[in-house]
């Protein structure tokens, strides 16, 4: 059957690219209102091209979620995509202009050609072939394409609960897959949860001559003590009751790690550093980089910091601290246990400010739609994918997926040089039309479970 | 005696003023390479025309010290002062433009007019005006006036090591006592000293996404468990033999307490503070002001500190902090408990970058030249004064006068309201003539000593 797909991409390649070209040449900037508005319509159009049924779900104070249906029969598979694309600065780095989609090298220049245009446009040119060599769709595919990935896509939550019905699937595909770097295709059946808090530290009204610091308090100091009672130094999170939420590493999540490649000297490398924490191995990092939860300062500011000195005691103090969060550690669970724990020891002065929230989501790895696309890469790339348990970073995957207890794989376009959110983003041709046959495969296999 | 002076001081009070005027009309701020010159060239020729022999002694990259001798006799005084003055910024507050020197209602406005033009204006008026009164100076009077005490006095040390012998003198009297809130002449027999230090941490050689949070070192987290170690959660400062080298207080230098006016209500209510640190006492809280030494976080920074939100993992961090030191709390002794404290706990990686560093200096209450100043000032202010042994800040004091084995003591022209480094800086004319009255009578008393 792949061939058949090979044989009609190989006669219409000219068109599959210059319809993924149009795509990428829409500007469609995170934030943008106008040309996001433009690329939601150009989207509403291509969809309803490619035989779908298409709505327009309006989001508050952001563009709006592209829905597209199409198909038939018993099962369904929910295809998550973004339209919105990163700023392209700085410009000076590109080679060629980041809206104007170039072809060097069998690879296509463009910004959005992995994240997430790529993605996309593969899915609704797979539909389509699928259309025209065999017919109607033998399972419905529910095409969700947002505008506010890239700022986080904070309008999720409520979309999802107002469309569960509708959203929810046999299956769903989310963005993002790739070759990794030693040409093995990589899926990703989760991502870690967040909870990005700051915390706040008071004293005087203002600044202070710091002459005055034997008597009037320093909200630095006082940060950093509350600080310290959240960490220990072998790195471990102290917080009362948090541990107690994380779940032990299962035998099947401990096999995972047998079979994801590892350098961990590489790493060490690039970042020029002697040792992990902890000086822990391959496994340990690994293992740590996938299932443990963190508590990173992300930033810390207090008083003067700029070139120089100056001798002042400062009236506030604050950091920002993200939590990267495993299942069952859900982020109010995060904020709840983090005030009681600095209650306790007093630290009721400090304030806390959540920021952006979103529960960890892991699919099952014997769910339908993992085994599928499993057996899928195995058929279409010839090899076994890489199976990610989880992200180690994390992603708006729980309300669309976990949240609707459905399971769910990351499927994409990219390899190990695309360059995501980085000048020259681009993806190879050839697997770009590789994802086209391997979703086609898909489609049939799926349908048939 | 003071019956004498004044009279005269009211028959030439026009040209004292237009003076003084003409030394605050020279915009010598500081830094200004040329201006400074300037200054330092029209000072030369007003210490010749007071009948002193100058010399402008040559400092490394900044503009000369201005060194005038005269009178003669066995005893002599150093006057410290200096001809440069803080940016005269934001100059929208002022209501009379800072170098037009004006008077209003019996106040002279200008840049300078305190800090510290007229402080140096009335003592060579003094001397003037004692030579027109009864001839020949009856001890010797050496002013050195710098240009460098707004950006921290770098240059003191080694001229004060090469001129040692013509330094060295029976007492001095440092720049800037005044009038305190209560119309109580306030006079400061030393300062604290400092050592300012900047902390390092690095992790990683560039930021990385904070998903690597459970294997790569953070050096932000590194730098909170650092700086833990150097104080207690009740303000104790816990750095390994620090506190062995504070002196307890004395019998004596307690009883300075009971004489110091200290409002800590008003400072709370200015502050916007409802205790001291350890709910301290009015008692307590100036003890600890005056005799205390510090470890002030002044400034903190890692990572992202914008607003918003940022998910990275810093990979460098650093503290600012000042050490206010008492006297046998030497800046070199500081860096050198604080290096084997942490290194001691494992922080060896925490880099230390040595900053500005001065040693304390705290005049004998019972030195000849405090005793003489405390008994003109009764003399002709009328009341005793209020005498600080220490101010709480710190100053370039140390290489002048305890480090040269001598006692000294602040005498100066402002009062509550002089709006130090603040636009509108001014000074009473009265306060500044009661001055000129109060050194004519203390050259006389000092003399006879």
């Amino acid at each position: 059957m792949t061939d058949r797909v090979w044989q009609y991409i190989e006669a219409h390649k000219d068109n599959l690219l210059e319809d993924l070209k149009a795509s990428c040449r829409l500007p469609s900037i995170s934030g943008q209102a106008e040309d996001l508005e433009s690329m939601a319509l150009w989207l509403k159009h291509r969809l309803q091209q490619a035989g779908c049924k298409v709505e327009l779900w309006p989001v508050d104070g952001g563009p709006p979620i592209v829905w597209g249906t199409t198909g038939g029969g018993d099962r369904s598979i929910l295809s998550y995509s973004h339209y919105d694309v990163q700023p392209p600065d700085p410009l000076d780095l590109w080679e060629t202009p980041p809206f104007e989609p170039t072809v060097r090298d069998g690879k296509l220049y463009a910004r959005g050609a992995a994240d997430d245009k790529g993605d996309l446009l593969a899915r609704i040119q797979a539909v389509e072939i699928y259309q025209a060599l065999y017919g109607q769709l033998p399972l419905q595919v529910k095409f969700f394409v947002e505008g506010e990935e890239e700022i986080g896509s904070p309008n999720l939550d409520p979309v999802a609960a107002r469309h569960a019905g509708e959203l929810r699937s046999d299956g769903c595909l989310w963005e993002s897959g790739e070759f990794d770097s030693n040409e093995r295709y990589t899926i990703y059946l989760g991502v870690k949860g967040i909870q990005y808090v700051e915390l706040r530290a008071r004293g005087a009204k203002h600044d202070l001559h710091s002459a005055y610091a034997p008597v009037a308090p320093n909200p630095a100091w006082r940060l950093v003590q509350a600080l310290n009672a959240l960490k220990a130094a072998d790195d471990t999170i102290t917080i009362d009751g948090f541990n107690e939420h994380v779940r032990a590493v299962t035998p099947q999540e401990e096999a995972f790690l047998d079979s994801i490649p590892y350098d961990g000297d590489a790493l060490k490398r690039n970042w020029g550093i002697d040792a992990f924490i902890n000086n822990m191995d391959d496994r340990e990092a690994l293992r740590a980089f996938l299932y443990a939860p963190t508590c990173t300062i992300c930033g810390i500011r207090s008083g003067f910091i700029d070139e120089g000195q100056k001798t002042v005691l400062p009236s506030e103090a604050s950091v920002k601290i993200d939590f990267r969060l495993v299942p069952d550690l859900q982020p109010a669970l995060v904020l709840e246990l983090l005030r009681a724990h600095l209650d306790r020891r007093g630290f009721d002065d400090i304030e806390i400010v959540p920021r952006s929230a979103c529960p960890a989501s892991r699919s099952r790895p014997d769910a339908d739609i993992v085994q599928t696309v499993i057996e899928t890469v195995e058929h279409v790339y010839g090899h076994e994918p890489v199976v990610f348990p989880s992200h180690g970073g994390s992603g708006p995957m729980y309300p669309l997926v976990q949240g609707l207890d459905m399971d769910g794989v990351t499927v994409g376009v990219g390899y190990a040089g695309t360059n995501m959110h980085a000048p020259n983003e681009n993806i190879r041709l050839d697997d770009y039309f590789q994802n086209i046959v391997f979703l086609v495969e898909l489609f049939r296999r799926f349908a048939r479970n």
